[in-house]
Protein backbone atom coordinates (compact mmCIF):
# COMPACT_ATOMS: atom_id res chain seq x y z
CA UNK A 1 0.00 0.00 0.00
CA UNK A 2 1.33 3.47 -0.65
CA UNK A 3 1.99 6.00 2.26
CA UNK A 4 -0.65 8.68 2.05
CA UNK A 5 0.90 11.77 3.65
CA UNK A 6 -2.11 13.15 4.19
CA UNK A 7 -3.45 10.67 6.66
CA UNK A 8 -4.36 11.78 10.55
CA UNK A 9 -0.79 10.47 11.73
CA UNK A 10 1.31 12.24 9.23
CA UNK A 11 -1.24 15.73 9.96
CA UNK A 12 -0.34 15.07 13.62
CA UNK A 13 3.73 14.64 13.32
CA UNK A 14 3.25 17.77 10.99
CA UNK A 15 1.90 19.85 13.92
CA UNK A 16 -1.60 20.14 11.36
CA UNK A 17 -3.99 18.34 14.02
CA UNK A 18 -3.83 18.49 17.51
CA UNK A 19 -2.82 15.74 19.92
CA UNK A 20 -1.78 15.52 23.72
CA UNK A 21 2.19 13.70 23.34
CA UNK A 22 3.51 11.87 26.23
CA UNK A 23 7.00 11.76 24.50
CA UNK A 24 9.39 12.42 21.83
CA UNK A 25 12.83 11.22 20.72
CA UNK A 26 15.00 11.98 17.40
CA UNK A 27 12.78 9.19 15.43
CA UNK A 28 9.30 8.38 17.21
CA UNK A 29 6.49 10.47 18.98
CA UNK A 30 4.25 8.90 21.84
CA UNK A 31 0.97 10.73 22.35
CA UNK A 32 -2.45 9.85 23.89
CA UNK A 33 -4.46 7.93 21.58
CA UNK A 34 -7.73 9.95 20.78
CA UNK A 35 -10.52 7.32 20.68
CA UNK A 36 -8.49 4.90 24.13
CA UNK A 37 -9.57 1.28 24.29
CA UNK A 38 -8.64 1.86 27.92
CA UNK A 39 -7.81 4.93 30.30
CA UNK A 40 -4.01 5.60 29.47
CA UNK A 41 -3.80 4.22 25.84
CA UNK A 42 -0.81 5.17 23.92
CA UNK A 43 0.13 5.42 20.72
CA UNK A 44 4.05 5.45 19.08
CA UNK A 45 4.56 6.64 16.00
CA UNK A 46 7.85 6.42 13.66
CA UNK A 47 8.86 9.92 12.53
CA UNK A 48 9.55 7.92 9.18
CA UNK A 49 6.46 7.63 6.89
CA UNK A 50 5.77 3.62 6.07
CA UNK A 51 2.27 2.41 5.68
CA UNK A 52 3.04 -0.98 7.57
CA UNK A 53 6.14 -2.53 9.80
CA UNK A 54 7.07 -4.38 6.44
CA UNK A 55 8.60 -1.62 4.97
CA UNK A 56 9.87 0.43 8.11
CA UNK A 57 13.69 0.80 8.38
CA UNK A 58 15.35 -1.15 10.95
CA UNK A 59 16.45 1.84 12.88
CA UNK A 60 12.82 3.21 13.03
CA UNK A 61 11.50 -0.08 14.05
CA UNK A 62 14.11 -0.26 16.75
CA UNK A 63 13.46 3.06 17.83
CA UNK A 64 9.80 2.63 18.23
CA UNK A 65 10.16 -0.58 20.19
CA UNK A 66 12.70 1.50 22.62
CA UNK A 67 10.13 3.91 23.07
CA UNK A 68 7.62 1.52 23.62
CA UNK A 69 9.46 -0.47 26.36
CA UNK A 70 9.46 2.92 27.71
CA UNK A 71 6.01 3.86 27.37
CA UNK A 72 5.42 0.35 29.13
CA UNK A 73 7.16 0.72 31.87
CA UNK A 74 6.50 4.48 32.83
CA UNK A 75 2.35 3.35 32.00
CA UNK A 76 2.80 0.60 34.69
CA UNK A 77 4.51 2.54 37.04
CA UNK A 78 2.76 5.81 37.16
CA UNK A 79 -1.64 3.75 36.50
CA UNK A 80 -0.47 0.30 38.16
CA UNK A 81 -2.60 -1.53 35.75
CA UNK A 82 -3.06 -5.54 35.77
CA UNK A 83 -1.14 -5.75 32.46
CA UNK A 84 0.45 -4.36 29.80
CA UNK A 85 -0.87 -4.80 26.27
CA UNK A 86 1.44 -3.98 23.53
CA UNK A 87 0.23 -4.58 20.03
CA UNK A 88 1.38 -4.01 16.40
CA UNK A 89 -1.60 -4.34 13.54
CA UNK A 90 -1.00 -4.16 9.97
CA UNK A 91 -3.87 -4.03 7.55
CA UNK A 92 -7.44 -3.41 8.37
CA UNK A 93 -7.51 -7.72 8.56
CA UNK A 94 -5.42 -7.12 11.48
CA UNK A 95 -6.85 -4.04 13.09
CA UNK A 96 -5.08 -0.93 11.54
CA UNK A 97 -7.34 2.02 11.29
CA UNK A 98 -4.29 4.51 10.39
CA UNK A 99 -1.99 4.17 7.45
CA UNK A 100 1.11 5.51 9.19
CA UNK A 101 2.76 2.38 11.77
CA UNK A 102 2.04 2.62 15.18
CA UNK A 103 2.66 0.79 18.40
CA UNK A 104 -0.36 0.45 21.14
CA UNK A 105 0.21 0.10 24.73
CA UNK A 106 -2.73 -0.30 26.55
CA UNK A 107 -3.30 -0.81 30.65
CA UNK A 108 -5.24 -3.81 31.26
CA UNK A 109 -7.37 -4.70 34.17
CA UNK A 110 -8.53 -7.78 35.24
CA UNK A 111 -12.11 -7.66 34.67
CA UNK A 112 -12.20 -4.71 32.81
CA UNK A 113 -13.53 -5.39 28.67
CA UNK A 114 -11.38 -2.90 25.93
CA UNK A 115 -13.82 -0.73 25.09
CA UNK A 116 -14.08 -0.55 20.86
CA UNK A 117 -11.35 0.60 18.50
CA UNK A 118 -11.27 4.13 17.22
CA UNK A 119 -15.24 4.87 17.90
CA UNK A 120 -15.33 7.66 20.93
CA UNK A 121 -13.03 10.54 20.90
CA UNK A 122 -11.85 11.44 25.05
CA UNK A 123 -12.13 14.85 26.30
CA UNK A 124 -8.91 16.28 26.04
CA UNK A 125 -8.38 16.98 29.69
CA UNK A 126 -9.06 13.96 30.97
CA UNK A 127 -6.35 12.58 27.92
CA UNK A 128 -3.64 15.55 29.08
CA UNK A 129 -4.20 14.12 32.92
CA UNK A 130 -3.34 10.58 32.09
CA UNK A 131 -0.59 12.19 30.15
CA UNK A 132 1.15 14.29 32.61
CA UNK A 133 0.87 11.35 34.87
CA UNK A 134 2.52 9.13 32.20
CA UNK A 135 5.23 11.66 31.98
CA UNK A 136 6.30 12.09 35.63
CA UNK A 137 7.25 8.10 35.11
CA UNK A 138 8.81 8.34 32.45
CA UNK A 139 12.79 7.35 32.22
CA UNK B 1 6.73 -11.09 38.97
CA UNK B 2 9.84 -13.68 39.90
CA UNK B 3 11.22 -15.87 36.74
CA UNK B 4 9.95 -19.24 36.99
CA UNK B 5 12.85 -21.58 35.06
CA UNK B 6 10.60 -24.18 34.55
CA UNK B 7 8.31 -22.35 32.65
CA UNK B 8 7.78 -24.21 29.24
CA UNK B 9 9.46 -21.69 26.81
CA UNK B 10 12.55 -21.78 29.77
CA UNK B 11 12.46 -25.66 29.06
CA UNK B 12 11.97 -25.07 25.23
CA UNK B 13 14.91 -23.08 24.88
CA UNK B 14 17.20 -25.76 26.96
CA UNK B 15 15.40 -28.73 24.62
CA UNK B 16 13.61 -30.19 27.29
CA UNK B 17 10.27 -29.76 25.69
CA UNK B 18 9.61 -29.96 21.71
CA UNK B 19 8.88 -27.16 19.57
CA UNK B 20 9.15 -26.32 15.55
CA UNK B 21 11.30 -23.92 15.14
CA UNK B 22 11.46 -21.51 12.37
CA UNK B 23 14.56 -19.09 13.02
CA UNK B 24 17.03 -18.79 15.53
CA UNK B 25 19.90 -15.93 15.91
CA UNK B 26 22.21 -15.10 18.94
CA UNK B 27 19.56 -13.75 21.08
CA UNK B 28 16.68 -14.89 20.19
CA UNK B 29 13.94 -18.01 18.99
CA UNK B 30 11.17 -17.55 16.61
CA UNK B 31 8.54 -21.13 17.52
CA UNK B 32 5.83 -22.22 15.88
CA UNK B 33 2.88 -21.34 18.54
CA UNK B 34 1.84 -25.17 19.73
CA UNK B 35 -1.89 -23.46 19.91
CA UNK B 36 -1.87 -21.25 17.23
CA UNK B 37 -4.63 -18.80 17.03
CA UNK B 38 -4.58 -18.83 13.43
CA UNK B 39 -2.67 -20.77 10.52
CA UNK B 40 0.94 -19.16 10.74
CA UNK B 41 1.05 -18.12 14.35
CA UNK B 42 4.58 -17.84 15.52
CA UNK B 43 6.11 -16.67 18.51
CA UNK B 44 9.56 -15.23 19.10
CA UNK B 45 11.11 -15.69 22.36
CA UNK B 46 14.75 -13.94 23.86
CA UNK B 47 17.14 -16.57 25.21
CA UNK B 48 16.97 -13.89 28.19
CA UNK B 49 14.92 -14.97 31.12
CA UNK B 50 12.29 -11.62 31.89
CA UNK B 51 9.26 -12.61 32.95
CA UNK B 52 7.64 -9.26 31.22
CA UNK B 53 9.15 -6.63 28.99
CA UNK B 54 9.78 -4.25 31.50
CA UNK B 55 12.61 -6.85 33.02
CA UNK B 56 13.78 -7.66 29.51
CA UNK B 57 17.27 -5.73 28.72
CA UNK B 58 17.30 -3.35 25.97
CA UNK B 59 19.80 -5.50 23.81
CA UNK B 60 17.51 -8.48 24.05
CA UNK B 61 14.27 -6.21 23.52
CA UNK B 62 15.79 -4.61 20.20
CA UNK B 63 17.13 -7.94 19.08
CA UNK B 64 13.56 -9.43 19.54
CA UNK B 65 11.83 -6.29 17.60
CA UNK B 66 14.18 -7.01 14.77
CA UNK B 67 13.49 -10.76 14.52
CA UNK B 68 9.60 -10.14 15.04
CA UNK B 69 9.86 -7.92 11.99
CA UNK B 70 11.63 -10.16 9.85
CA UNK B 71 8.61 -13.23 11.08
CA UNK B 72 6.24 -10.83 10.22
CA UNK B 73 7.72 -10.24 6.30
CA UNK B 74 7.86 -13.48 6.18
CA UNK B 75 4.58 -14.49 7.12
CA UNK B 76 3.49 -11.82 4.88
CA UNK B 77 5.46 -13.45 1.78
CA UNK B 78 4.65 -16.50 2.63
CA UNK B 79 1.06 -17.03 3.47
CA UNK B 80 -0.03 -13.79 2.26
CA UNK B 81 -2.51 -13.02 4.78
CA UNK B 82 -4.41 -9.82 4.64
CA UNK B 83 -3.00 -8.86 7.42
CA UNK B 84 -0.58 -9.42 10.36
CA UNK B 85 -1.35 -8.76 14.10
CA UNK B 86 2.28 -8.34 15.79
CA UNK B 87 1.41 -8.46 20.06
CA UNK B 88 3.39 -8.71 22.93
CA UNK B 89 1.44 -9.46 26.48
CA UNK B 90 2.20 -8.50 29.36
CA UNK B 91 0.50 -10.02 33.03
CA UNK B 92 -2.97 -12.37 33.16
CA UNK B 93 -5.18 -9.20 32.57
CA UNK B 94 -3.42 -8.59 29.32
CA UNK B 95 -3.53 -12.53 28.12
CA UNK B 96 0.01 -13.56 28.75
CA UNK B 97 -0.34 -17.26 29.48
CA UNK B 98 3.55 -18.38 30.17
CA UNK B 99 5.63 -16.00 32.26
CA UNK B 100 8.80 -15.68 29.82
CA UNK B 101 8.47 -13.03 27.58
CA UNK B 102 7.83 -13.50 24.18
CA UNK B 103 6.15 -11.63 20.62
CA UNK B 104 2.76 -12.92 18.91
CA UNK B 105 3.20 -13.00 14.59
CA UNK B 106 -0.54 -13.82 13.82
CA UNK B 107 -1.23 -13.88 10.07
CA UNK B 108 -5.20 -12.30 10.07
CA UNK B 109 -7.99 -12.95 7.24
CA UNK B 110 -10.70 -10.95 6.42
CA UNK B 111 -13.93 -12.43 8.02
CA UNK B 112 -11.84 -15.07 10.00
CA UNK B 113 -11.78 -14.94 13.47
CA UNK B 114 -9.35 -15.55 15.98
CA UNK B 115 -9.13 -18.82 17.23
CA UNK B 116 -8.87 -18.89 21.23
CA UNK B 117 -5.40 -18.39 22.98
CA UNK B 118 -3.86 -20.90 24.51
CA UNK B 119 -6.76 -23.84 23.39
CA UNK B 120 -6.18 -26.53 21.02
CA UNK B 121 -2.70 -28.00 19.90
CA UNK B 122 -1.99 -28.21 16.72
CA UNK B 123 -0.47 -31.11 14.89
CA UNK B 124 3.09 -30.90 14.52
CA UNK B 125 3.08 -32.20 10.80
CA UNK B 126 0.95 -28.62 10.52
CA UNK B 127 2.99 -26.52 12.10
CA UNK B 128 5.95 -27.86 10.54
CA UNK B 129 4.96 -27.20 6.87
CA UNK B 130 3.39 -23.90 7.94
CA UNK B 131 7.53 -23.25 9.41
CA UNK B 132 8.81 -24.34 6.36
CA UNK B 133 6.68 -22.11 4.20
CA UNK B 134 7.90 -19.43 6.66
CA UNK B 135 11.74 -20.52 6.55
CA UNK B 136 11.49 -20.44 2.90
CA UNK B 137 10.76 -16.62 2.77
CA UNK B 138 12.53 -15.18 5.57
CA UNK B 139 15.12 -12.93 4.70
Amino acid sequence: MSYDSNNPFAKILRGELPCVKVAEDDATWAIMDLMPQADGHVLILPKEPAVEIFELSDAATVACMRMTQRIAIAVRESLQPDGVFIGQFNGHAAGQTVGHVHFHVIPRWEGVALRLHAREVAEAATLEAFAKRIRERLV
